[in-house]
């Protein structure tokens, strides 16, 4: 097995089946892909306007790949097991844009009222990005590293960066993290896999819109489930099963999570459905991954203890 | 401070400011109130159909109270302190339901289909509540017990027990439990509190619409907080603050969760409003309580320790 | 048939089973009821501001009645027949207020920006409320009186009067105006029938929450059809059938409304549900009464030269 | 002026700006576009079942074009001034599919239950598409012939042609007809114009998500409009301006749909914000033109007499 490492010399910002390949690589090699944050670096201090910085909101959160998966094809699945990440430098930023995040109107859900002010925050590390420090507001929190957005290519369409679903996408869901396993569906040959968003740190539902954004180098190894097809993002950690669903309103995302859920212990646990359903009722977790983008993103999970019945 | 044990010979269907107080209590006192299921006790086998055993959905979910606390008064604030819960039986039921639930439309979701089949699920505890077993299933779960609904009186409004609001009602968040501290605002003189629906264990979501329902003893002791608003139901354990918002659709929901914890934030621990909402996208979290009820209830959170800022 | 004539010395804020009716009546009578427009009077010029004059929320839009019909008894349905609207004043009045309406966040939609600048229009008619001119738009429109809210009382529940629902209420719809029937259901015996909110004008959605709100008499005839359940109000014109749903989001409105005219043409006109379906799908009219209030309401139409079939 | 024809050897699944283009046509130029029905004519008769005559939903509702007009640039309008619209046969042929249209859940608002039976209804016209007959329902109904599709390409995604939104695309808007001109974003040189979708017949909301669909000639004249953007598509009649949102909730996209046409009144026709918020109010048109589609279509509207105002 092989290893490689890909420093992207420019990025996409479309999830697209018409994109080249930045490399071809086998399945069960590992790839540490170098990612920028949302806004390719442009804020870097708080005197920055991040709506002077972002100009076009068509080149904001930056790809890196797509990779190509060598023996991966329609109907296969793409699992991702996510090794590590690395923050390539000591400083994040966050900002409250105008007309953007969980508690300020935007283009889609428009009102006419002024937009926020704009503000910039740059926390800090001391400790190679163990804990990050703002001193705006004073307090210090632990990092908590993930890539909000990992998608493959979707089926004919060529989607933004800023977009989750069924393909992956922006999720900005924290469980896509150093130690799980991302299942992805395969549409196109190859696969073709991004990244990008690294996240140094972030809540549940992103609520300002934009979490602790960093530069990373990302390490992956993929492995490709032949003859099986994945409908949303499926995520597996030591303790959990996980299902990610996007949508809008937010009571599509949350029943598209669970019903996932439910058909991935039906297919590979034995469950009946309404006795899934059941048990969900009883032990499920369902949080908020995105409050912010353009659809939101709800993962629900179930404890794998929980799927082993009684004999 | 003297204790008082409620066992109600009636029960209430609505949340209303013009019902006759159960009993009269000062702040400082503990009443243990006993609760029927949200069935009334009227499921008691799997051969019983839910559809004939509710009959009229407007007397679901039996409400014990309502409780008068001495001295509360309208712009005062109602502080819960949850002692304890105690399962009076050793059986506990759920069920699948036609036309309710997180993945069923309903009478206001309304679609052409036809409902799912009637299913009802008896779980047993031979442990004193500690652990439930479903042999149909065959799975055994830990016991997590709140009680799903808990409120006080509307200001004008009668509301049916099955919403949830700003007044409390059937928020069916598992973090009211014993342990936590619920805060309620107070419209009506005496505060009217009401308590009900105790569930022994319940995912996030309350999936299927029917938790673990069970009969209880619960245990509180009343405080008055005099002269402030509460506009959302809050709730403080020992770790965290939480706010919990209920609207629809679920995205209003999660907006005014966490809109209300910066408020909390700001008046009782001097963070500036932007400063609260950056924090919140950093270390929030934000669960769905429910996705089956009249409105959705979410719960957004922070914990303790980041509160306290450095100096 | 006798005629009544009913001025309010005081209102109701809430559809309620619980309060004394104003007057009761006999089917076949109609009656006159005078009716405060949603501000009580309190905007009487360009210089009052709506946040001082509402002051409390649940003091607004009051209700004229209850009126009580004898022999209506709960599960039978009360057939309004809207006979005439006379303004009582020759101004009328609209604003936009602090957090409120269609294009502005508010206390559910919830944002961190600033509300919008209060502003009020005051709309005069030289023609005897044929005509309506805003002098500050430099604008003439002519008038299509309606009342905004009418309703039966709930059933066990008391509802604020800015709310629409099943029981009518709130609904904002321009078609339960002078020449049509409404039809409402009955959940307590004597119906309790409110009415208010009389607009002197309003377009499809009352756009920013406040229509050319104007005192009025309003005169209706009460019929009762026993023994015929309404879930949802319905109207007849000599050209429709419309049934009007209120929910959140807007799309269960649209949802709600379709499935009940489809439930009227099947019960009513003898059409299959699918036909009914196919048929609305070809020749339906669906447009929003109101985005601004507590449920949005939507009102599903059919001509009723379409409910005729060929033989 | 030149007058063009095309008749497509093939069709596009994508609103794309990476698609060649059919033809190239200078501003002023007419041209006819042949197109198919959404099912590319695969539905010939009640026998036909809709699941396999589908079998993939990316070939869904074939585009033809796009049209290259020379001369547009990022940053103007499409002027598309409808022409006509002849029907190429006479039936029209209209399903209730499974897991899609109004009344049924589907893969995004998912539910457990089972999906509806399908049924195809075929229409057929004996006056050359003026009046449409089903016998199966035994009506008939009058022709309003339309074009459900009409987009520009997008900028940098390529979107499926099912998708409503600010490009225009699936919109199903029966304003969309002869007679009216309709406004477009240009995002790419050429503008890269596609129509499709031709329906004999729909109401409002396209209630079962497949209105009346047939083949035929559509033909348009374009127009550039230099440096001057558009946000939302927009619609001209000799009586109305209009203005279609596209979004889920549907609450957003009738917030869209009014906002825009405030922005219309703004800048076109010389009206403060608050003046035109306030005169949409007491005037304005609020349908529902789809709510099946991957985002919900709103079309809102104002007469052009009230445009004018007194001096």
């Amino acid at each position: 097995m092989a290893h490689y490492e890909v420093k992207p010399s420019f990025y996409n910002y479309v999830f697209s089946p018409y994109l080249e390949p930045a490399i071809k690589v086998n399945p069960g090699d590992t790839v540490s892909l170098y990612t920028d944050d949302a806004f390719e670096s442009r804020i870097t201090s708080e005197d920055v306007s991040p709506k002077a910085a972002v100009r076009n909101a068509k080149f904001l959160n930056p790809q890196s790949g797509p990779v190509y998966i060598n023996g991966a094809e329609p109907g296969d699945t793409l699992a991702v097991h996510f090794e590590s990440i690395e923050f390539t430098r000591d400083w994040a930023v966050s900002c409250v844009m105008e007309y953007f995040g969980g508690l300020q109107s935007n283009s889609i859900t428009k009102m006419l009222q002024k937009p926020l002010v704009e503000e910039v925050y740059i926390w800090k590390s001391k400790d190679k990005g163990q804990t990050w420090t703002n001193d705006k507001i004073g307090v210090t929190i632990p990092a908590n590293p993930f890539c909000g957005t990992l998608a493959t290519a979707p089926d004919t369409e060529a989607i933004q960066a800023l977009t989750p679903g069924q393909f992956g996408g922006n999720m900005d869901c924290p469980d896509i993290c150093p130690g799980h396993t991302i299942y992805l569906p395969v549409h196109n040959p190859g696969a073709l896999f991004y990244i990008g968003d690294c996240h140094a740190a972030q809540g549940q539902g992103e609520l300002c819109g934009v979490a602790l954004e960093i530069s990373a180098k990302a390490t992956l190894k993929f492995d490709v489930i032949k003859n099986k097809v994945t409908n949303w993002p499926r995520i597996e950690s030591p303790e959990k099963i996980m299902s990610v669903g996007s949508a809008k309103p937010m009571e599509d995302a949350a029943r598209i999570a669970y019903a996932d859920l439910i058909d991935w212990m039906v297919s590979d646990y034995g469950f009946k459905v309404l006795d899934a359903y059941e048990l969900l009722t009883m032990v499920g977790g369902l949080y908020v991954a995105n409050m912010v983008d353009t659809t939101y993103s709800l993962c629900a999970s179930i404890e794998k203890k929980y799927l082993k019945r009684n004999s």
